[in-house]
């Protein structure tokens, strides 16, 4: 029986990536010397971060106007080093899209004005907002996809001042043109590689020369390590991109995401037992929350998944309920699997309804 | 021919757990999901986080008075974090002895005012400083081990103020009073684990509830994971520790560091070719910069010590030279190769001249 782990982050990784790296972890350039032992002012590691670069602007069409920075700290760092590096005015906006776009403008508050600007949901379904509510600020931020909520941006009209995107849960899963944006960030634990890796796609004339403390300063990281990166995950997310641009780059993985929530959402569309939380556009393609409608009951759905092999269903500690999150590295399969002991646990509460 | 390398950090890790790592890589808590697969809040990764701080409590003797905060961006983020968090009268301390020390006194500067210290060498070439000075500040800082220039710190007299250490190149390879500060912080890439992970020992009555963004404040990370962490680097950090207790804790690592480095330093003292750029007490236990006096011979050796299996013996790329790092991982084996292959260049360097 194949396992599955649905979390939201850390989240599956591609099974032959993952074999490469076992099968080399020992050995990167030199018989007996891991990647984890090498220092990352080595040749050997520097063609690893040249490789990833250009396969990170491959994949997202990413032209040369754009800096990438490999950090550390999680999306929850950019929170404070994006208004701490991007302000001149103070004031900034922020779509308020969830908790994750919650937090970023909590932290954005220390550093200026924030204009919060709720989402405007259309007849389909879609999330957009109103473009007039974003002007005289430093930049707009937009969380393009919620993993606790479920839900995606669709639809982002043209402002005059930068957008900002927090893509933490959806880059490399569907297409993101990257020059409506001045600026891209994403922790890499769902789509690019293990915890422990930020990466800043930013438009280089947004970068300002600032009294800011040095790894705090965009600028220290432009075109350089500034310091020791996390360089096993920056190993390992060379070798995940190389896995996307072989399955046929983002537009492939996105037809694959498509499919599989899907998948998911047309059985939970009709089932009696679960019931889907979010309807219409603004469905992610990635985090599926659901439920059924008793807290005890979607406990006993976790536990009868786990016993079938699949992990990590529970709802955000926040929100509690369930949630399926169905990254770039989990199969069509595990989106099947994922229906058939929905479908087995649905049979089995039927069978039990019936007995009382 | 086994391979050894002398890096600076990323640094050795230890064979045996290497190995273990390898092997398990493929399956943490299930079969088929990897450690780097599992979610930051899963119970099983809560056993890690628990173990991890139960082995580095019992190896350094830390109270609960302490807390452990597991964090990112490497000591440098901290060279930002550790004055935003500790201020109040907005004056520090800084013993400036060597290139890491300065860079952590210069990010100090945007928070306050900065007493430079200048270290005092006594007779027996250990570095102390004039405890006076460390007055009306918020806390003196030191490096107890200057990576770069191979020294070490021997003699802290008692001052009124916390006395906050950088310990990134000789934590777990030495003792240290862990009473006698009031933070000690280091990256894990050299005697911990793999990079991206960095830990803050802090006393508890130190942490300030202040107005600050949220991951940069210390007290978000006390006694819980603020947000995802560097999950694979805890993992394998958690192995390197039972490792140092297997061996005998820092008490035998030390010994150990002592016997390598005294090895290297006995040959480096009687060579023709080769001379220490360090002399007494104040010898790094973990870092040992020398040179042969000329750039290109320096070259000739790094190249003639790579054909031998011996890696990254360069000085660092501010000072140039040479530079051999011992971390605990280094068994004595690595600190007797290296002196074997000196004293083979030695000999064929001495052919040559005589040719000429």
């Amino acid at each position: 029986m194949s396992t599955y782990t649905y979390s939201a982050g850390p989240g599956m990784l591609p099974k032959e990536v993952m074999q490469e790296i076992q099968q080399h972890l020992l050995s990167f350039e030199h018989e007996g010397v891991s990647i984890i032992e090498t220092s990352h002012r080595s040749e050997s590691f520097q063609h690893v971060v040249d490789a990833l670069e250009a396969r990170l602007r491959r994949l997202m069409y990413i032209p040369e106007s754009y800096a990438l920075l490999w950090l550390q700290g999680g999306a929850t760092l950019q929170f404070s080093m994006l208004p701490m590096n991007l302000r001149n005015r103070n004031r900034f906006a922020y779509i308020d899209t969830g908790i994750w776009s919650k937090k970023a403008l909590e932290d954005a508050r220390h550093f200026g004005e924030v204009n919060v600007i709720h989402p405007i949901i259309d007849e389909t379904g879609g999330m957009s907002f109103e473009p007039s509510l974003a002007q005289d600020v430093d930049y707009l931020h937009v969380t393009l996809n919620n993993t606790i909520e479920g839900t995606r941006f669709t639809n982002i009209p043209d402002v005059d001042v930068p957008v900002i995107a927090d893509a933490s849960s959806n880059i490399l899963a569907e297409r993101i043109d990257v020059e409506r944006f001045g600026m891209i960030y994403a922790g890499a634990q769902k789509n690019i590689g293990p915890a422990g890796l930020t990466v800043v796609i930013i438009r280089r004339d947004l970068i300002q020369s600032m009294e800011l403390p040095s790894y705090l300063h965009y600028a220290s990281h432009v075109d350089t390590l500034f310091n020791t990166p996390s360089t096993f995950s920056m190993y390992v997310a060379e070798r995940v991109l190389k896995w996307v641009e072989d399955q046929g780059g983002v537009e492939a993985m996105e037809r694959l995401n498509r499919e599989k929530s899907e998948r998911v959402y047309s059985f939970l569309e009709q089932s009696h037992v679960f019931t889907p939380l979010v309807s219409g556009e603004r469905r992610s393609l990635t985090n599926i929350p659901f439920t059924t409608g008793d807290r005890d009951r979607d406990r006993n759905f976790q536990q009868f998944a786990r016993e079938h092999g699949l992990l990590e269903l529970g709802g955000h500690r926040s929100v509690g309920g369930l949630r399926a999150s169905l990254y770039n590295a989990m199969p069509l399969e595990g989106a099947e699997r994922l229906v058939d002991v929905m479908r087995a646990f649905e049979e089995e509460t039927n069978v039990s309804h019936q007995n009382i």
